[in-house]
């Protein structure tokens, strides 16, 4: 009985509407009536937007840069929300519980999946607003519920949980985890944007003396201080590499790029010490010089990805019990309505000072 | 619709019926015909047993000695065998694929299986053949398909596949990946049956230099020196301390207990040195007397745990190239209709020569 | 010229006398003049304390606890001072460079260093104040001085470098180290000792959400609470095992073993989560009943040791950089003439409220 | 009495002389007599070479390419021998004992060497015939003796141990323990030369399913053949991304680059698959231009770096237990007085069949 079911649902589903921010290609962007989802496969669960947000991603889109991203998709890949539906195989959550939806879809159950890197789950990863309708809408479908959404216990603050749906573990486990930060080190973070600042965040998690953060944003840079920085540089007035190869013994002992250009990468093989880390969270658009000539003799490492999500479980539990307050990131808020305002203030940053937006329905 | 085709092939199920080995309480176990399982869940597979085998650990069930296990409960927890029918939810495999069944039942969501702790699924574990029935039948219903069966590929020995279903996972993550088996390493395993073979093969994966095999079972340490020992020792006749101690630099880096006893154990922690690890592998039905008093100071690690199978997919990668041969450990082989001899001869390893034993519908 | 040098500062040597506190067999010791150490091997360095403490072993060996201590020996293991005279082949270090002086001894070249497994060095380890003459006196000779020094940095609290000569390593490396604790978990160390305290303090490196300490004592019970505990219980009046239970998940992922007494050890193993660590620091009298008929199947893993010190010039810069301060362990002052006094208020903390005591000449 | 001692032998030491290949700047090497080495260091030995090789760094330095060596060097840093002489502060060696000369110096106390980072020691490193005199020689000084070179049990094919001087732990470290080759991995050595051919060895330690070596010259691929390679591949006349990207499953597990130059660095990273590491072992001359628009998303790690040196302890348990035959890789012999004609034969490989030489006295 359950098809049909599903067909009266997905009929009701079809003949309802909702807002959703819809790509229309380049430069495109449309706050428009869209079909409300419905559940499609029994593994699916239907959220009902509370808070959802704009990522750096999102504006690679918006420019064009990520061309399997089709003209029509919903945007968005973070948020929290209310189960509204779920798929008759899903066993973690049920209809009204709160959750927050991992920017990372996966199946839980493929090869990668089994080796914990979701980002390349063969029947997910990061499709949620990219290759499938995402979460800048009233409604999303979830695929693979059990697995890339998270529950919320009752009386958490769900604002700041929007922050685990992709900056949090990716600033953790691409940056923090993969450039292995551990108490003592000195570490430097290139790039003070929503990711870098996470990676500050979670960084000191593992207690090193020494923060630097790297910016061309005073203000970014003054926020840094704020959320535990020792050192701040803006690298548009200053050689970065000549001060802190000057301040430190060989160098950093973890470099993470937090923006993804060419400039910032080459700080980094510039600052590393032998034996350090160079753990690369930000997207590339165009191939770096790899100082290899220099760098083989250093026995560094080099890590790069999309994150995994893997360890949001571990994350809820540092925002739950105050370890962390990623409250910090959030400068701006908005109604859905407003969402075109919301991506102009949040792709105006040294002009807005803006970090995180939080946008509601 | 679903749910009525559900019903119509449960009761058609129910209508059918097939042989299964049903524990019938301590000292019972009768083969008889019992109804043929169908899909209860979405996620669940049914499988038809083209092979299975006896652990010890249905030995155990049949000696009274896991009261979790109740009467009326089909035995076996291995095999191989085709899927006859998928849930709708089931997206890994399809009717008439050849499968391995994993001794571990594992959702793949849930937070213990988020950490590749499959043993401990809050919806799994260890279920086949203890708390819901297992492989010894002609058919079995595996819940949670989609992360509790392993594909076998075309053209594969199947009945070495057999062993991939608990005792080779067993021996290499609880003997030989808890133990940190390194190249030039000199190891002991204490016990030769099945799983303590299991971890002497899967130990040669990382190159030791020294393996002891110690038991009490001329014949099987003859089997251990086949299967690669470069010593072993009869516990029966000779002081395994002592001598080990004698022949090698404070004693070994790595000593696997694969029977579960007090005195097994013992020998372990009196052979292992400084910064050496104790993995035990066998079921204990009694406390052990430790020498913390002696050990505090040794820096050693002692690990135990029910297998994971997360090594699964890479054990079926080195039988498939030809790493390792687990048809060495078969000794017999039975029809379905013999299984009770075929306990016989598998609960008498000294008098009988078996290892492991296959029984085929 | 060396060794005529030698001869006649030897003889220089054995001819000034400094002041030392020798044990003298069991319950007896003696603060006397005693002949002033001197060079015996290129690789040595006399050092002459500033700060020096007693530790728990200290007693142990006092209370006759320890038959490889021989009468006669000055006691002590931890220290800072000022290095007086260094032997030919010694590199790292000059007269008058300020050290913290490291509890093991080690040579940084056997089998055993190369592991960092300095605990172990085959021709040191924990020797000072127990096999050779130690710290509690005016001078000291410290074998191996390049592997076996810390240098303090100009303008460093040396009294609070005092906790890094022992107690902080080794409350950082066999309890939250081997225990592995990481941000968000729940962990519990049982006795609230000096050497608790330190895994306390040091466990926050890593930031765990949750942190149990367990004691007998509410004086250091409520002084865990300002190092940082988020929740005490005192194992006198209070089912520790049936609360903590309660009050988590299946149990804690990390507990630490800070007293060394079975019945603190069984704290352990009955709080202890399938997958957890536990930690044993505590050095034990006698062995302990091991409850592997129910943990065989738990995941769990123990561990156990002597402190390396391999990870003091990371604590070192945690201490520099003020993640961390160790001065909060430090109750008591006393001068050198004072130590029989100090024994006593170290040696009856419940009355004395005594945690760690300096000794200064 | 020491220091006059030293003297006196010095002056011995110098007046006696011996043969050496001494760098005479670019393209010059010339055997001749030179004065004969003594120790200069309480930690230093003297070792008289039994059999000594030649490096493809030394062709290097031959051909212009490191600056960082002088005119006057004599060359070689790789060798066994007998301890001739040993300074007042060596503890591990006495005269007589045979040795492995390790072609790391390292004092076993700095900061990179208590992190296990031999290669980068502040005392040390990679100084043998290229800052200091070498081991082409009759007689070499070894300073920081005692964690510097290696004890050869007696009855030890000592040939075959020449090659744990350099390759076999440069091809084990840098390219098979930094890749993390695993059981049932597919893995690509990229140059079939005498580290490549090291890392194949070795690589085997670990049970890989398939390995594909890729190389120039039919000889080596054939010879890579006969030492374990299961592929090889001639990228002379074979697109090898290609060809390995249609024979796995999204490329390879770990790709090992020992050539050092953009074409086989670019092989690498175009066969890596999402997860995967690309071992550096090449010593670059120039950068490399890496695809990061590409792997960004990939979840590779890169690692680069200097042979430690740490791991041949263990690996001279696996060549005297018979796990691997370093022989394979020697295939011309020579007299120190033909050292000019090992030169050329070495450094012809593909006409000469040439892998490692021996050179004897």
């Amino acid at each position: 009985m359950e098809t049909l079911k599903m067909t009266v649902e997905s009929k009701n589903g079809l003949a309802k509407t909702m807002k959703g921010l819809v790509y229309g290609g380049p430069g495109i962007i449309e706050l428009k009536e869209i079909p409300k989802p419905g559940i499609q496969k029994p593994t699916d669960a239907l959220v009902k937007i509370l808070k959802t947000t704009i990522c750096g991603t999102d504006l690679g889109i918006l420019h064009g840069k990520t061309p399997t991203c089709k003209p029509g998709t919903t945007l968005g890949h973070e948020g929290v929300g209310i189960v509204e539906e779920v798929g008759t195989a899903v066993r973690n959550f049920k209809i009204g519980d709160h959750v927050i939806i991992s920017c990372i879809t996966s199946d839980g159950t493929c090869e990668y999946c089994k080796k914990q890197m979701y980002s390349h789950c063969e029947n997910g990863g990061w499709i949620l607003g990219h290759l499938i309708n995402g979460t800048q809408a009233e409604y999303v479908r979830i695929p693979h519920a059990d697995n890339s959404l998270h529950p919320i216990p009752a009386g958490a603050d769900e604002e700041a949980l929007v922050m685990l749906s992709d900056i949090l573990p990716t600033g953790h486990e691409i940056g923090v985890l993969n450039g292995q930060v551990k108490p003592g080190d000195t570490i430097a973070i290139v790039g003070a944007g929503p990711v870098g600042m996470s990676a500050l965040l979670t960084a000191q998690f593992y207690s090193p003396a020494k923060i630097y953060v790297i910016d061309l944003d005073d203000n970014r840079l003054a926020l840094a201080k704020k959320f535990g920085a020792t050192h701040t540089i803006n690298s548009a007035t200053t050689d970065v590499a000549k001060q802190i190869l000057s301040e430190t013994k060989d160098g950093v002992d973890v470099a993470i790029e937090a923006v993804g250009a060419p400039a910032t990468f080459d700080i980094c093989q510039h600052i590393i010490r032998p034996g350090g880390h160079i753990a690369n969270i930000g997207v590339h658009g165009k191939s770096i010089d790899l100082q290899i000539q220099n760098l083989w003799i250093q026995n560094i490492t080099i890590t790069m990805g999309l994150v995994n999500t893997n360890t949001t479980p571990l994350l809820l539990k540092t925002v739950l019990s105050g370890k962390i307050d990623p409250n910090q990131l959030i400068t701006h808020h908005f109604k859905l309505d407003e969402i075109l305002k919301a991506y102009e203030v949040f792709g105006n940053p040294a002009k807005e000072k803006s970090m995180k937006v939080i946008i509601e329905p």
